[in-house]
């Protein structure tokens, strides 16, 4: 793809934007979750063009949140399933959601409700931390290189930076 | 911008994509959620070009997520601050982030560690409902149109797709 790669940046938004950092890979996924499997099944639902939506399905299976799977053989078909890795993105999709709803809507109420499947009352996204179960806020975190940050750039500029915002 | 707008589609994913869905924005807000407010930090930190930074951060700024205030007069020069719809894409950020730990360190650890500011443990985001607390999974949940679901999109084929996934 033509443009500056990020997966090698330190840096685990950065690299995810690098997979799913377009305009139609969000919208793939969402189909995915809604339960989509087919190209002409993405095709019909987004309306995009097929070069568009192959190169994309290629980038996400390689990516490796979607699989490649054969449903005939003659001629030969293929369906395209979520991974766990895939599924696992299902969480960042319902908070992008959420954060849209809220946000987005012109006080004219979420366009999609989600539900649960058992009780029917509709679900909303809340991002907590793990632990405390707490609403995770900007204002009451702060960040710092983790184990997996490069020794290569634990420049005192970089660190500098990390200190500041401390 | 030269590509397909979603900001009009009834689903709050597509909205959401319209604003952010582009390698450079959630990079920008991350810098803005580190603390970056000046347009030569931005520059700095991602070494993207000006053309494009500059056309960004309008697009941040006319979308809401960011506002443009002067801090000299003399030369006049602006900074970009996050707006309250800014800081709340924070948590969406944090789920991206721990995505990315999760499935794309290649077993290293996460590249940069988000702390408490107060007590310094490392949170990590979680997404659950927001009434029950329980974590949201494909498994449990299903969509349907909502309150704020057009009335021209009310087809009998795209309400026979939300009940076929049910």
């Amino acid at each position: 793809m033509n443009r500056t790669r990020f997966d090698s940046w330190p840096c685990s938004v950065a690299r995810s934007v690098d997979l799913v950092g377009d305009c139609w890979s969000p919208l793939i996924l969402r189909e995915a979750f809604y339960g989509e499997r087919r190209f002409e099944g993405f095709l019909a639902s987004l309306g995009l063009g097929r070069n568009v939506l192959a190169e994309r399905l290629a980038r996400l299976t390689e990516g490796g949140l979607l699989k490649r799977v054969p449903y005939t053989e003659r001629p030969p078909r293929f369906e395209y399933r979520l991974t766990p890795m895939g599924k696992d993105f299902f969480p960042v999709m319902m908070a992008l959601m959420q954060w849209g709803d809220t946000w987005l809507s012109k006080g004219k109420g979420a366009p999609i409700e989600v539900v649960d499947r058992t009780s029917g009352a509709v679900v909303s996204a809340r991002v907590v931390d793990a632990r405390s179960g707490k609403l995770l806020t900007l204002r009451e975190v702060r960040a710092r290189p983790g184990p997996g940050f490069p020794k290569k750039y634990k420049t005192a500029k970089v660190l500098a930076r990390f200190r500041v915002r401390g």
